[in-house]
């Protein structure tokens, strides 16, 4: 009945006031004297002169409104309680609004006693505010991250959207394991009545539901190509999944990954222009539309809002290696690494950090040995033993790219395709009207960590799953 | 090696060429008389007066362009195949552009009859072409199908971020089986190894990767309703799982769900109006800006490319019914319905397109008797029988979306909690800050079928899974 009550007041109070979000709240559209209605959450509470100064944030953005309450009004509040204040706005010397409050009402409370997890004018390590997933949005510094994550969906988008792609929604669930690393999850029913009453003969009970193992898929690569094949310029952003024990920064059970396929793109050089291309126009809008998050979040200390020092790379073509020359750098510098360089095993984390530094920035590695890359990457037409493949490596993260020509022989993909049966539909997409595509996947995460500065990928996703934890 | 001269010829011959997409092909941007390269797929070849007649389609919309080719180029091609051309672009007399083929290179070939599914000149039924998955981007009203669902889904992202919605990536793995109703997807990783090597004490080992039971997600709302304390203006666009043995044109084990949830609002009323904005200003953009895919899939017969008799309710409110009324229409129509009406078991799919028939289009249904909704729907403030729950139902489709203003007394939520253990969190939501907010779902591929006339929603999403049905 409390709620109901203070809902009643709250619509006779606010009648005359006009309700406004935070973030519209400037001298444009909102001129001093003007009678406005906000809601909010309560970030700060200060007593000053008998008055009482109230901080709120509404979620809008990441700038907080004060409130400014006369003590004769007996109003009080306090930090974290949910409000809803109608007052008259007032510009501060500098030029600020704040809203001089007439009425205040505490919609909820929030007894810090009772087990709230956040304290006033505390920080904390990323790891406990981890575990405190659903109340992690009244958290200023992951309000400002998810509002980025949104701001970076949206750029990647729009670029896509100019340059003509078709969004295409890829399956989760999915019949083939693509990269066959046994990485998948499986999936079934969790009613086990219905998985008997859909049982047939020759196939095992728990595939019962579809008649076959079913998977969360791991990669929309193969099913972009198919649409390819027709639609030409497509793309799919959506979740993705892995079912690996892994501690590491940079890895998630559920992660989002952008991937996208071209078709009658034949060369890995367009493919790299294509990346290149959309990281820099992707991360000028972000760092442009998302200035004040980030700036909560990196704490960047660059004047006028210019590009700090982190985003040099913005301005200058990213290098491209080949795989040789890339190891040619590495063996040269041996003595500074942990790890041994061997040619037939690839570049590990250490060794990308190392050339990313070695470049001052995002570096292509392209044309790498083609027994450590995957079937369908197209043998290289001058040297049958590379693959045209690529990865792209960023400071921070590592690999953030990996993207190919797609192998466009009928007959060699024959040869190297690992299961024949279940992808058969995979073959004759390069039986009926083939033509060559090329395309990559880019880890969104890994992407928001590096440009966020954020040491691990499960404090830039809202849900992170990982080995032995999936909360909520 | 035949790709790979063809490639080396055609770089050649298409140096003086500027490359177009069909699309971008117009008489504002391209001059009779430019020289000009396109790449598509053979739709339909003619023999005429010794020309032969080809036109191309490139995935870029719904407009083929015609190619002509003098006959003593002594060039050939057929339905099918994939081309590279190169020519100058004449005016024909209608003012359509068209190519004077000076090369043309078949890509890939298509040999029809070593299993191509679809002949030239010929149409299928939708279950044939759904047999043919990997191939149905082929088929002109599939493409047409898939460009209209990306715009759609631009639309919706468009609208919710005018509105000023932070998207959010709710998860699909979940230890959370949010409605309770056990048809949900169980989860665990494919390797039994890894799942031994993980295993601990009191933990079933198929529960061992993540210590629980964990689900494919069966709505995000839960998720969503954490995020919207603290952020206000929250949504999620994504796949969403149910795993049913149904064999019905509207239900799909896969499917996507728009949810969006709103804090501070605390009437019906308001989510009515947020729902019927939202509806009528994506369908007017995706109605604009796909006039053409559209015509394609309804083959549309209105002149001047107004708005048909279909689309009316765009320019009148949509009616709100109670319940109770509701059931009033339909018992007063008993004889035309062929199930009963009973109180206590809602509104079935035939009494549903009964209301929508009667109301002329789109219908709200609010204030359902609370014991046949969830939980989470507040409790009437004025009938405590009743909660504060819509549908809205529409044409072709019935149920499009379902939602309510959440209940907010953390008393009555604690009292009808299904599972106190697990949604704990849940109920912290109403103690620390707690506001009051409403929400809904929106059946994204019920909303394809019903804007596009399309019988069966299998066939507005690329790869459809339902019982029995998982290929690729």
């Amino acid at each position: 009945m409390a709620l109901l009550c203070s809902r009643l007041l709250l619509r006779n109070a606010s009648r005359h006031y006009h309700f406004y979000r935070i973030k519209d709240l400037s001298l444009e559209n909102c001129k001093p004297g003007n009678k406005v209605n906000v809601k909010g959450w309560v970030k700060s509470v200060r007593n000053m002169k008998g008055n009482l100064f109230v901080d709120i944030n509404d979620g809008s953005g990441p700038r907080n409104l004060q409130l400014v309450v006369n003590k004769e009004k007996n109003i009080d509040t306090a930090y974290g309680s949910s409000v809803d204040a109608c007052g008259v706005i007032v510009a501060s010397p500098k030029n600020q609004l704040e809203l001089h409050v007439d009425t205040l009402t505490e919609v909820g409370k929030c007894p810090l006693t009772e087990g709230y997890p956040f304290y006033p004018k505390k920080s904390y390590p990323p790891e406990y505010i981890r575990n405190h997933l659903h109340l992690r949005s009244r958290v200023n510094s992951m309000a400002s991250t998810f509002r980025v994550r949104h701001e970076a969906t949206r750029a990647f988008n729009e670029y896509l959207q100019q340059e003509g792609f078709v969004q295409i929604h890829t399956p989760v669930l999915t019949s083939n394991d693509c990269e066959g690393a046994g990485e998948a999850f499986l999936v079934k029913p969790l009613n086990e009545q219905l998985l008997k009453s859909m049982a047939k003969e020759n196939v095992p009970v728990d595939h019962a539901y579809f008649d076959r193992a079913t998977f969360l898929t791991v990669s929309g690569q193969l099913h972009l190509e198919a649409m390819s094949h027709g639609l030409d310029k497509v793309y799919t952003f959506g979740p993705t999944f892995r079912a690996e024990n892994c501690k590491s920064n940079i890895h998630l059970s559920e992660f989002y990954m952008l991937e996208l396929e071209e078709a009658f793109m034949d060369t890995l050089e367009e493919l790299t222009q294509r990346v290149e291309g959309m990281l820099k126009n992707v991360t000028k809008n972000v760092l442009e539309r998302s200035e004040a998050d980030l700036s909560v979040i990196r704490r960047l200390t660059t004047d006028d809002g210019k590009l700090e020092k982190g985003f040099r790379w913005m301005d200058r073509p990213f290098p491209r290696l080949t795989y040789e020359e890339a190891l040619d750098i590495l063996k040269a510098n041996e003595g500074k690494l942990k790890s041994p360089v061997r040619r037939e095993e690839g570049i590990n984390k250490e060794q990308e950090l190392f050339l990313v530094d070695h470049c001052q920035g995002p570096v292509f590695v392209c044309y790498w040995p083609k027994e450590i890359k995957s079937f369908y990457m197209r043998e290289n037409a001058a040297n049958p033993l590379l693959a045209d493949a690529l990865d792209l490596l960023v400071p921070h993260v590592g690999e953030l790219v990996g993207g190919s020509v797609r192998e466009d022989s009928y007959e060699r993909l024959q040869r190297k395709l690992p299961n024949q049966d279940v992808l058969q539909w995979y073959l004759d997409l390069r039986k009926f009207g083939s033509v060559t595509t090329a395309g990559f996947g880019l880890g969104f995460e890994r992407y928001l960590s590096w440009l966020l500065n954020v040491h691990n990928i499960k404090d830039v996703i809202p849900f992170p799953r990982w080995a032995h934890n999936c909360v909520m």
